[in-house]
């Protein structure tokens, strides 16, 4: 690890400088596109100005910041300024600002080995326009932007045209594909958002890779009916039925090591007076391991027609869409390990249940990412936080990771070989 | 049983006609105080002309037509012609049709030997302002039009200016209960708007009374969370707490002989992706004894507490309000069943799961109701129906059950104490 020293400080004062601008105690406030997200982009370009880089947009919209190094071998390091409506301060922007300290660093000591390139990717929440991972999977080339034509925001606005004003023509976006044969590898560091490094009393720990989701709709049609002149057992009660199949996905994914939500459920029609005949809910499984969470998903189909015959209920699980686990490169990972249990983190890496822009730059170079802690492991809303302390931890570690790869990675290094 | 034959078949022609006039297809449009209503209304008064009957509203509205007898003594007959909206064609009706039909049987015969009297109650429904058994609770004293002033339908009529248009000072409604001395016996034709007859293979039985009912709203606060970065056992799932309340109340419901209901349930700020923080739902319990219908309250309740402390979330469980069983007389349950056993109906009685106006009338006079089989337990609905043969069944069994009554009711005469 011969690179210059990070200073975690600096992150935490362009966190706190950022949140000023484009958040505060309502929450952030970096809807893509926006003028605060907007807003963001100026205040990281004037910071970019101070630096020897070359600063671009490419055609989906991402920023790119590159610091030119001996060889045209290119580390890129990235994350996202933009945020939901009422989000949290560190949620994407304490990768991008991390990046930004170590383009600072690395300038300040001269030319890198490799060059080193930080990227603002566009769009990563997909609030306006329902397409998360928008600039990351442009450049991974597998947006697709036909999917996307005349849709519309909350206000009315096309894509079209709130793009072109942010100088993104959507049909070119595929142009972004473009970057790929320079990133020769990628690096991301990111709050987990979630709670187990907090309750393991780990400030940081590298990412295996992310889960595979699945995504489906369930609906359970039985009889609406007079809740007080139909027995119990002449119900055929479609909430019941829901409230059994509810409990028995939890089961099931926590006999498998997954996670299961019904996170939406709705009674059509439904009156405090009247058995409910109709419910619909989503289910959204995930797990790290393929054959698993597809061993979930047939679960959740047995026991939905399983429900459904003993309740005496029509049962219905269609899929809306599913997703592939990705693995991070095996040996990225294992440098990550290596710097974040040496800068006072985890040495093993725990596997994400979100998804983010790494997911997409995995599919076409090595990747991987660096998770901070995330305080009772809430994000997504103003209440999101972690301890300055653990930022450091997670900021350090995500330096000397980037500093390896700057350095090549054919093969661990003889300092991590022992992990 | 010296009283002239009442027939059917009038009742089934009075019942079809109404329904070509205010409903069809889409069900029947006889919101109460509405034009549809107050054509119905019109059509029984065209008939009601045709007998020597004296025709009257109260001060709440409520239509009566009374048949002078050899004594002052009155039997009220009566039922409800409001229905709600895309409601069904007997529920109500056919009470009030068949009281007609006994109403031309006892005035083609002389003067029967007691008063006998038809009430058409109004807005028993209670759609346009929300308090249902609205005229018979005023008859009973038991409505309280303070509670009601300045309430609003849903097109934004007031119910003061809606029951002036209808001849109705909501002020003095009250007034109607110098009708109670007037009531010396009740009984009420419906159908059953459940599933239990027809189940039974039993045209008509008796009624024994009306559960008690307890309405109740509960809540569940867990912690929205992140539905891929939070693992199963460090949620606090708000859902997972009330899909099993939902199943610990209707295994209460079934231990007990009673009914619970979850009709309505909604996840507050629900996504596909969020593990849910808020639910909250409503609770509908009934029995037809009073000590089990509070047991099942109290079980409800620790439930709420019991699943909440298991799950890690909050449970609150607020009654709304409760309303107790009531047993109709026993007298005139013993006559009323002997009339349905010898009809060809049941020759024991069923409890009553939902409201009815008898409920409010029981309070003030002996009351019994009668009740015909509900094809498939269908009520509310276009498609709520009884097969012909079972309306003949039970608009005799009524008749017959009325007519011992116009003799007098102390104790059982001698054809029924048999049974």
């Amino acid at each position: 690890m011969s690179g210059p020293a990070v200073r975690p400080e600096r992150v935490l004062a362009d966190l706190r400088e950022l949140d000023a601008l484009t958040g505060g105690p309502d929450g952030a406030r970096r809807t893509c596109w926006g003028p605060e997200w907007q807003a963001a982009r100026s205040f990281l370009r004037e910071r970019l100005e101070q630096l020897p880089v070359r600063v671009e947009l490419d055609a989906a919209g991402n920023l790119w910041a590159t610091l030119r190094g001996r060889s045209d071998r290119t580390v890129v390091v990235g994350s996202h300024l933009d945020s939901v409506p009422r989000g949290g301060s560190l949620d994407g922007a304490l990768g991008v600002l991390a990046g930004l300290e170590l383009l600072r660093c690395r300038a300040a000591t001269g030319t890198p080995p490799s060059t080193l390139a930080l990227v603002d990717w566009a769009d990563e929440e997909g609030v306006r326009f329902g397409r998360s991972l928008f600039g990351s999977s442009a450049v991974a080339g597998t947006l697709d932007p036909l999917a996307l034509a005349g849709r519309r925001d909350a206000a009315g606005a096309s894509i079209e045209d709130v793009l072109a004003q942010a100088g993104v023509d959507l049909a070119r976006v595929r142009d972004a594909a473009e970057r790929r044969p320079a990133i020769d590898a990628y690096a991301e560091l990111h709050i987990e958002q979630g709670p187990v490094l907090e309750r393991a009393r780990v400030p940081a720990a590298a990412v295996s890779g992310t889960a595979g989701s699945r995504r489906a709709r369930v609906a359970f049609h039985g009889q609406a009916a007079h809740a007080g002149t139909t027995p119990i057992d002449m119900r055929r009660d479609a909430l019941a039925a829901a409230a059994r199949f509810v409990l028995a996905v939890r089961d099931e994914a926590r006999a498998g090591g997954g996670v299961a939500t019904v996170g939406e459920l709705r009674i059509a029609g439904g009156a405090a007076n009247v058995v409910p005949g109709l419910v619909e809910l989503t289910l959204d499984q995930r797990h790290a391991d393929d054959s698993r969470l597809a061993a979930m998903a047939e679960a959740a189909r047995a026991a939905c027609a399983e429900i459904a015959t003993a309740e005496g209920v029509e049962g219905t699980c269609e899929e809306l869409w599913a997703i592939d686990p990705v693995a991070f490169d095996e040996r990225l990972v294992v440098a990550a390990r290596a710097a974040c249990s040496a800068a006072g983190g985890a040495g093993e890496a725990i596997a994400s249940g979100a998804l983010h822009d790494a997911t997409e730059i995995a599919r076409i170079a090595p990747s991987v990412m660096v998770f901070a802690s995330s305080s009772r492991g809430l994000s997504h809303c103003p209440e999101e936080a972690t301890p300055d302390a653990d930022v450091a931890v997670a900021v350090t570690a995500f330096a000397a990771t980037v500093e390896q790869l700057l350095h090549g990675w054919d093969g661990p290094p003889a300092e991590i070989s022992s992990i």
